[in-house]
């Protein structure tokens, strides 16, 4: 940790920025300079709050020298995560398809819609049983009968299934029929939420919050991983800017830049970054071309009356074609793409 | 609701259109303009989806008439709510003061800046029992000793308490201490929280999510307000821009709209909007000159030694001065402060 | 355009509106609904300044059916516009690959540069004789001496060369060397310069701005092409968002949104995108498989002693790797890359 | 400059980077830590370019020590700036007030207006005689018909005026007439406007860009400070943010920290920052609170016919009271109001 002290200050208040940091058992390195004095902190800096020091009058600003999160690094695991679920592999050169409804809206569509994806080539199934509505009025999902729906789709398709978790009160249902368990963006920061997934052995796909930044997502991949649970895929889904011409901006670039940062597998979500059908075939390709390890699509036979994200929502004979498409983007990346 | 249609949509896929609206129990009313045709749904739009339109191919855009929120909008109660909590008032001509340490760290220190920030006017005591923290690895509130804490500095100073609510799993505990509930911005949608503070008598104070929009504060405040609980606070607390020279970039000017479109008071919180006790007082004085029903500031007693948000809290000779300063700018618009 | 009148505006309101909308020639088409009353205007409401309403106090909102720019959008000119320099494509089925250094240096190092950049397929020489920086102090181009330069690698290379132009005052000598003009994101929204190159016959690269809507761009586009000059590229090169792990934040999804709404080409750069040399490889690749029409990027023999954006400048053996990998992409979405 | 070296470097590398150092003439002091080695370069930071190290493959951040900015800066020069043009003062204990309508339409409006808000207190006219409009369709303004007119309104209220300079070509005429020159938010780094305007000794408005950093907007003040001219405003005018329920954000925190961080004077146009003539008045407030040194305003006498931005201008009457509301606000903050 480098801190800057104000022009100024003086002799004393410089001592004691030295002994606060000898406090937390690091060194002290002080260095002046023509206009600023700069002290270093030598040890491991996560043990001491920036904070503490930022609230001195004497400190102009407080710079960190390392990352804050840890196990998610690749300083603490240089091999990338490789994730099976069920015969299905995530990262290591696969493309995982995850596929399906926005909501389980009953049995029938979902084994329908189901065993289409899987014909194509989808590597998992997706269903909200849970929905988070921005109104109270809007439908919010079926809940436990959406779950039991879920797995007898495993069932008929042989494909794992993903589905949202979105309270703690939840997890022993949800944990019962799941195979992976998805937390959402505006749950990214339920810091309670992200303990308890911690302790469970289910992987968990982690999505980017809607104004998260790339640091801030690898912290809440941290409090999973600081429980015990290592299964963690970071999901990206847009975030929120200026532009409203698409209802989020996808940042594609978030991909190699935690790709490099972190050995997690990292997917994309180009149905709820666009919020738009017309463009979930071109994100997606891009973001298989970008390096992703994966591509999470809302499939549904009949967009127009779906209960939830219809206008985003592909027909599976679309779906087929993209991953047509998407399969010869992964050769090009020298990837190969789910079961397709 | 208006509907778009795109240009060379064929008469069967507007009479499409039309049928779905009367499905809804709305009247539709088409006019064909020279390069667009325009069609109207005449009735209650809240039960239409907006997505049932827009997944259809033959649609360019569909806009809003009405808001999406009715129980907190002005159309539906134009005098402004006015909110009594043992004897202090919120809206309605004063200014109320919310002041106290971002954490509850201890007794001593709790009852100690509670009785100085007492002193000095303010209406409310503040202080977190449950923290949200970016880190696994940082300190997360003393739970339910920092709850009895608060109550024992409710006895010696009078004030009524506000304090954090994280966990659906923890109301019946908060409940038994808090005189105010509050979300904090990482969950104003966390949607099973609000449904469940809807349900109590409890005043909460919502605060504005770090990219919500000022339509989705008030969608999550009819949550609350859905469920019975019409005792909300919303609370401004900066959003997230590309300036980084503050933590987040306070709008003030959502303090005028949010009164312009709902009857509920608004609060404003420049201690986190900042997070830098330099700007808390210009800011307070801001959020008041704009309109704001109360501010809510961290006081500590020594803030370099804080276990959290250290940089921002104001030490209570500070705080004095500062409400001495707001006593005139409130004052100047016509309202009088807390208990100042 | 529509007119959303607030609930409790009087018979003579809406007749004050009805007079306004027939003084502009439109027709005015009344509908009274249950809360609110809403007025279309019918015909060319491009003829109308939704100002004109919106500054009435009976007025709650003005919705726009139409698109504000015309020449550039596909209701206009529905083919693909496709531009040919000096026997270079741009659009119809060819993604261009401009590329060169940030700044024109010296003699050497551009012919040196040019000459490998065309050795591995790029159809465009690009750099900067007039450099726009943030810093007063930074190297600003080398100005003329720098166009004559660029000329001269034209000749070494075959190859047509793009430079920006910045000031109104260097038309005639910049126009005298470039084969195609650039502006700058910072200049998109300079109207002066817009007009004064909408009246050339060079074709113009017309970056999107920092934080430019689609809608502003296009009608910045709108700009030029209202003075006659139709030989417009759009080139997305990064948004500014809260993100700070990348310099901007590339916008991919611009391309496939922007593709819908024009038939001008748009090409992308992942250079400015990113400002990071490692991220460039995966946004060409991500923006060519998105559907653009092109790349540009920056090379530069030797990045750490470049007088501007060494970071993000690709050494020229890194540059052959990217254009093999973009060469399987492109044949991916049905294309092909350059000259490669 | 800090440069933070990646783990895993060599001593090579790390004996390259002291050389560089060495060639800008500052001093390497390199520091090994635990997890990363640390150089600090001693010395004026500010001839070295962070990119010549950011581009090297062994380094893994550069963090900058010293602000970029000079002659601006409060390091530079203590005691604030105050500005006086004929008897008018900005800064040092006075809020200054600029109104007037947004665009010259006519003499005679231009000085009615005129004399209406300089019989409220006013202490500078402001009109457009060059207006830059997104819309090549829409008014551009009247030109040097509209200076002349300025000039006139200026001999009928003794009121200094201020105008907007969009081009570099328009200098000299617009000097002739001005008394104070504009530069508008889409020119905050249009450096050849800048450094044209620096050569000059009228004062200068320059505006915050829409998505421009604090330290870009000084870093644009000091283009124009460098070429001698200090006599510099800076103007709060709202930055871009997702926000969509006022046409900007206004940055309210921006003026506490700009005079933290230089002796300028800000002022703040509440016009634009919100695009809403209801939130002009609490936004100037607020301003004024948060310690602005003027307030710029677009006064009609009838908006919903002006030719442009009549949505957010005031009428006269509607000025005055609000006139008398930051008289008040000025004095709880120990200033006084222009001429009020």
């Amino acid at each position: 940790m480098i801190i800057v002290v104000k022009a100024g200050a003086t002799a004393e208040e410089i001592a004691q920025i030295e002994e606060r940091i000898a406090s937390y058992g690091l060194a002290a390195h002080v260095s002046r300079g023509v206009e600023r004095t700069v002290i270093g902190a030598i040890g491991d800096e996560r043990k001491m709050q920036a904070e503490a020091f930022e609230g001195m009058a004497c400190v102009e600003k407080v710079l960190r020298i390392l990352k804050p999160y840890k196990i998610v690094s690749r300083d603490f695991q240089n091999e990338d995560t490789v994730i099976s679920v069920r015969g299905q592999q995530i990262g290591g050169g696969t493309v995982a398809l995850f596929a399906g409804p926005c909501s389980v809206e009953g049995r029938a569509m979902m084994i329908d819609i189901g065993k289409q994806v899987a014909s194509c080539g989808a590597s998992f199934l997706r269903g909200g049983a849970f929905k988070p509505r921005t109104s109270p009025y809007a439908f919010q999902g079926l809940g436990e009968e959406g779950l039991r729906i879920l797995a007898e789709a495993r069932e008929a398709t042989g494909l794992p299934v993903a589905t949202e978790l979105m309270d703690p009160r939840d997890i022993d249902l949800v944990v019962r029929y799941a195979d992976v368990i998805q937390i959402g963006a505006r749950n990214m920061q339920n810091f309670r939420l992200l303990t308890e997934v911690g302790r469970l052995d289910t992987p968990v796909i982690l999505k980017r919050g809607m104004s998260a930044t790339i640091m801030e997502w690898l912290m809440s991949a941290e409090y999973i991983a600081s429980e015990g649970n290592r299964r963690i895929i970071l999901c990206e889904r847009g975030v929120r800017t200026f532009e409203s011409a698409t209802r989020n901006t996808f940042d594609v670039s978030a991909i190699p830049v935690v790709k490099g940062l972190s050995h997690l597998p990292v997917i994309a979500d180009p149905s709820h970054a666009t919020g738009q059908m017309g463009l979930v075939e071109p994100l997606a390709a891009a973001a298989v071309a970008a390096g992703a390890d994966g591509v999470m699509v809302e499939v549904h036979h009949q967009p127009e009356t779906a209960l939830s994200d219809g206008p985003q929502s592909l027909r599976p004979e679309v779906f087929r074609e993209m991953t047509a498409r998407l399969k010869s983007i992964a050769a090009a990346v020298g990837k190969r793409l789910g079961n397709a």
